[in-house]
């Protein structure tokens, strides 16, 4: 295992400090450490936080590397976008393992250690997206910890076959059963719920289901959907992705549904959209609700905006959620890194002897001003080792 | 005046071209014009667009070139933040001229070569800003174009001889007369704009008027200002900066309302913001109203975001309004170029024979893919001559 010394950088923009990692694990932070054996980085007097976590995004989606996708579809009607994506990927002989890897390993140039991708699962490609990530996170393994999600981005009842896949999908190692708004794409939320559910019992394993209906419609869905995780009780294994609902004006339902989802210790990952209604991270942390951040897709079908760099999130929350206190913007931060692990139901990552050795160096005069500034990265650092420098991994995607 | 040839540019992304500007105005667009007495600028194929309009800031407030300034006061009141910005201003002894220098240039070196400028006049610095910001203006005569709107950022009727300093601004040369918040600062909407329609009458101005008032609060508000704008014929003459109220819920109500706006051709201005309702540009421009853009102020006692670059904003303009399609991202890009200056009253900034020779290169395979990306700017040309060059303005701040 690495054994590495960062010299001379500021934890959390605080007083200068190095920062011992050996065997996968911060052993020291402190002045003027021994470099006895260590690999000696000097940080120059850069701001660390710990490595970033992109909780929500779709690795098997991506265009990178492709020329420049013209996008005539637009953002009025989902079925139209679902289906131009999945004749899309068909045209172009899209390769979910080649396009992870440019996707992932950007991710890590912007100081990711960790990700929870969705990826596709549909009647069409069947497994070949979750073979392609899969390979991906083995090929990644010990640069970035991937984690896979069995998303039936098509729909699940109106295309049959579609959950037997799903089942496949999970006995070849998907981490999480996930699903997609149960009345908006399946229009049989009872239908897509039960199969959701009935999977993840038979393997064990938790939900992360994109939850984009709004308002009441949502509401509903997530009442459904907490119904079930109770019945099974299933505390600290059900995720809301997106939870546009939760950023509904009436405050008294959304009170109620918050509280059912703090007693059953459910996770919300949020991108901080900015064109939706959104969960507000402020109020959820107040009632103890673990919560983690995403970019979503990026550069894909869908849309061209995004990068992968979860500092720019990081951002993104801070703007989304009128964050404008310096203690509120490290609020943001920590969303989009220790507080995202904690919301995967992983180890907290931060900056402490016995945390894990994942850190990001960046330029900045405050922990506030790197977030706002998302400055190019210097050094990624995952559990002691440097997996990028300057901006760019030290693997080469394909 | 500047005679300058750009060869190898993609005006607007598309065929490679080279454009030749003379006398301020471009004179001609086509492949292999020849040079003659023109300053050669090789482009490299980068794409070239229009200056950007920069139609809502505020150029007295940044705290650019000071140390970092941790904000503990956050957005939880209005009255607040006004009161603790006076007094912090007060306390560093802030040069309005000095930070105005450094945020336009910082804003130039983006591709700005249009701004307009609300600035700060109140009982306790008088008209210290206005000075300050009219000194920077004609410093940067040639480099960036500056418009100023007198500002009662900390009320009108409620600090009595506002009035009198508002109407010495006019008298000094303040291009529009500004407004805020008529119910929710004075607490008084109806001596708060009968002042502001007394002064734009006097001095024959239009009125450019902060309304973060949301809901139905916002639109009496508009519908006060309308009806003293249609009882004094102001048809063009007036501006809502903000207009959260036009993404109220009611439709009905917006609706009349932009009927409204459209009869007496007033213009909107919009940041795009993430965390409040906003203005919806596709529908306010398919009812005729032009719309410009601005990045309000950026790293001041409000708020640590913020940079001046109007082709970020522009990213946030497509965000804001669920524009996925490129043809739709290039409708963010005019509203924060050409548009934001036919919002401004101006001649519409564009990259045709005829028009101003102001123009931005930047590195992109797509218009939308250098929005979304916002690459540093290689060139910016006002009026034919070179005013920033890889991302530096010639001129450097003080």
């Amino acid at each position: 295992m690495s054994d590495i010394l960062i010299r001379n950088c500021r934890p959390m923009g605080g007083a200068p400090a190095d920062i011992h990692i050996a065997d996968g694990r911060i052993r020291a932070i402190g002045p003027d450490l021994a470099a006895k054996t260590a690999a000696v980085e000097d940080a120059g007097g850069r701001i660390a936080f710990p490595g970033l976590v992109e909780a929500h995004t779709h690795l098997d989606k991506s265009l990178i590397g492709w020329p420049w996708h013209e996008n005539t579809v637009g953002g009025a009607s989902l079925m139209a976008m679902i289906d131009n994506e999945r004749e899309t990927k068909k045209r172009l002989g899209l390769d979910p393992h080649v396009q992870s890897m440019r996707h992932a390993l950007q991710t890590v140039a912007y100081g990711a250690t960790l990700i929870r991708s969705h990826v596709d699962i549909d009647t069409d490609a069947g497994l070949r997206a979750l073979e392609g990530v899969r390979e991906t996170a083995e090929k990644l393994a010990g640069i970035v910890d991937i984690e896979t999600v069995a998303f039936p981005q098509s729909g699940l009842t109106i295309r049959p076959g579609t959950d037997r896949l799903m089942d496949a999908a999970m006995a070849m190692g998907a981490d999480l059963v996930g699903g997609l708004d149960p009345c908006g794409v399946d229009r049989d939320p009872k239908g897509h719920l039960d199969i959701l559910f009935g999977l993840a019992e038979k393997h064990g394993k938790g939900i992360d289901i994109h939850l984009h209906e709004r308002g009441d419609l949502g509401a509903f869905s997530l009442d459904l959907i907490l119904d079930r995780a109770e019945a099974l009780s299933m505390t600290g294994l059900i995720t809301i992705s997106h939870a546009f609902c939760l950023g509904m004006p009436d405050q008294a339902r959304v009170a109620g549904l918050v509280e059912r989802l703090a007693r059953l210790d459910a996770r919300i990952m949020t991108t901080a959209p900015t064109s939706s209604p959104a969960p507000a991270v402020v109020q959820l942390q107040a009632a103890g609700i673990k919560i983690g951040a995403g970019n979503d897709g990026i550069r894909d079908t869908w849309g061209p905006y995004g990068n992968g760099d979860m500092l720019e999130r990081a951002k993104f929350v801070g703007l989304r959620n009128n964050l404008r206190k310096d203690s509120e913007v490290a609020m943001a931060l920590h969303i989009c890194s220790g507080g995202g692990a904690l919301a995967m139901g992983r180890e907290e990552k931060r900056l402490a002897v016995g945390a894990e050795g994942d850190l990001v160096l960046v330029e900045g005069e405050s922990l506030a001003h790197a977030v706002v500034t998302h400055a190019p990265r210097t050094l990624v650092v995952k559990a002691g080792r440097v997996t990028a420098r300057g901006g760019k991994t030290l693997m080469t995607a394909p």
